[in-house]
């Protein structure tokens, strides 16, 4: 049976990669699109928000994947589980953890699936790494994100208003990697955050967590070559190294196979999963130690952040 | 059966409220207490950590309850329950929402009962309000929680230092009333943070919550007399009014009887019906609320905060 879906926001995220990866998943079938410009794919039929989407389409829809920033997005996905709409929802699931443990509870109440994915546990070795680590024990962890906002973000100034998240939205990917793949849960110990002057959420961030030796560092400000890495080693001295936000994976230093990249096919097919099961898949950690690392956040205040040197 | 608790830190709430509390129940007995002072109860043998107390004392412990500062209760709580001991964690139960869930893991696993209290539950109209509450529809919810630090922390600096929850210290009291007594989940929507220039941790904090009219108001640089009310209006037009943390009681205007005042007592016997029957009782509510507070956060910097005007 085919799932008839709707996208609801139709950014960028919606046009580059939800629309092409429901296009190429035969359980799916694009039936309707919401967005404030009226945008919308190539013959599908576009509505300003859920509600006129649900009156004009009754009993045409049978799940959406919410696209909107985080901030929206409790109240859509609450009003689309109580329509009777499967929902997905890709990282961040919400704004806050309240809004989607609320939203846990209502889909089990009524019996509709949620998925809250991160498309980084879906990079390419992110199952192999898991595999390998299954029963290991891990002695130090070291997770380094670094690039360059103004090349990812340029002008996009949600990122620095409250709730934008700051260096935690690329952050959050390298965490939810972690997350996948260790044995063990990741509990913060420290956070020391390095906040622009001028702005609300923090451009670098350095994490503690419980353990051995296991540390995040985050930044935004890197110029040059980028680098999305986590190094791993066990106690029985293996040493597995994810590169490239888990495009390439190395173990003791030899190059492992990988999969093919295909983070969101991988979301949809996981979510057709979901649907014909008639279950949920909810994984709030990620969102969990950002929360975390805010509780025990020591903050620097370091030089104001501007787009452009000239600004 | 007796249960032989031992307090794990010894600091003035465990003089002021869990030695008195402990004495008055007859289902326990105060057999130990570490400090790292050496100062204990009366003819109570004191040990200086919870490894040199298990080691001094096999088989004769069944519980703990841990009164020393957050930061380090995680590690001790694991240390604990994975000696088969019952744990009580009176507010906050840890630094961490990771934390507070990994220990839940824990007790889950080798079956000892855990008890995350928050003594504001316990307070006098708590189990009233929340019987009055039962089945109605919240349309109004001011929390007002107005005090001086000065009058009490005074010199405490760890309540600013990172991980001190700042104002949060007893607006979280708030909080546990409020998800106690509410019918439904509060959800943070926005959270406006006053933060001295020279501390880690807000002074001032006003909540937006989800819902028609719901916030919270929490102030520590409050002179004169305080105020710690909760007010709310049901959509059938009832309002109820809790006064001072909880003490006092109004049903749309009329005083409401109370039970006497017996927090730490009423904790302690909830927690002996836990150890009775082998159970946990773990609210991570109001901790919750705090984290998401923070990943809401918009800061403005508020003049610099000292304990004395001359300082």
């Amino acid at each position: 049976m085919t799932i008839r879906i709707a996208l609801i926001g139709f950014g960028k995220i919606a046009r580059d990669q939800h629309v092409p990866s429901i296009a190429a998943d035969p359980h799916f079938e694009l039936v309707a699109v919401t967005s404030r410009s009226g945008e919308t794919a190539d013959g599908v039929p576009c509505f300003a928000d859920l509600g006129a989407l649900l009156a004009a389409m009754p009993g045409q829809i049978d799940a959406v994947a919410i696209c909107t920033p985080p901030d929206v997005r409790h109240a859509i996905a609450a009003d689309a589980l109580d329509a009777g709409l499967a929902v997905l929802l890709e990282k961040p699931p919400t704004a806050t953890l309240g809004e989607i443990e609320d939203l846990v509870q209502r889909a089990a109440a009524c019996g509709q699936p949620l998925h809250a994915s991160w498309h980084s546990q879906h990079a390419p070795t992110v199952r192999a790494a898991a595999a390998l680590l299954r029963g290991t024990v891990v002695r130090r962890l070291r997770i380094t994100w670094r690039e360059d906002v103004r090349k990812w973000h340029s002008g996009q100034e949600w990122i620095w208003e409250p709730g934008g998240f700051g260096v935690f939205d690329p952050g959050i990917n390298a965490l939810s990697i972690a997350t996948a793949i260790l044995p063990e849960r990741l509990i913060v110990r420290a956070a020391d955050l390095q906040l622009p002057g001028n702005r609300q959420t923090p451009i670098a961030a350095d994490l503690t967590f419980a353990g051995e030796d296991f540390s995040a560092a985050f930044d935004w400000r890197h110029q040059g070559d980028e680098e999305r890495t986590i190094e791993i080693e066990t106690t029985t001295n293996r040493h597995i190294k994810l590169g490239d936000s888990g495009a390439s994976l190395f173990v003791d230093g030899i190059a492992h196979p990988v999969e093919p990249r295909a983070e969101y096919p991988s979301i949809y097919a996981r979510f057709a999963e979901l649907v014909a099961a008639g279950q949920s898949d909810v994984d709030v950690e990620p969102l969990r130690i950002v929360a975390d690392a805010l509780l025990l956040a020591r903050r620097t205040m370091v030089e104001p952040f501007v787009w452009t040197a000239g600004e």
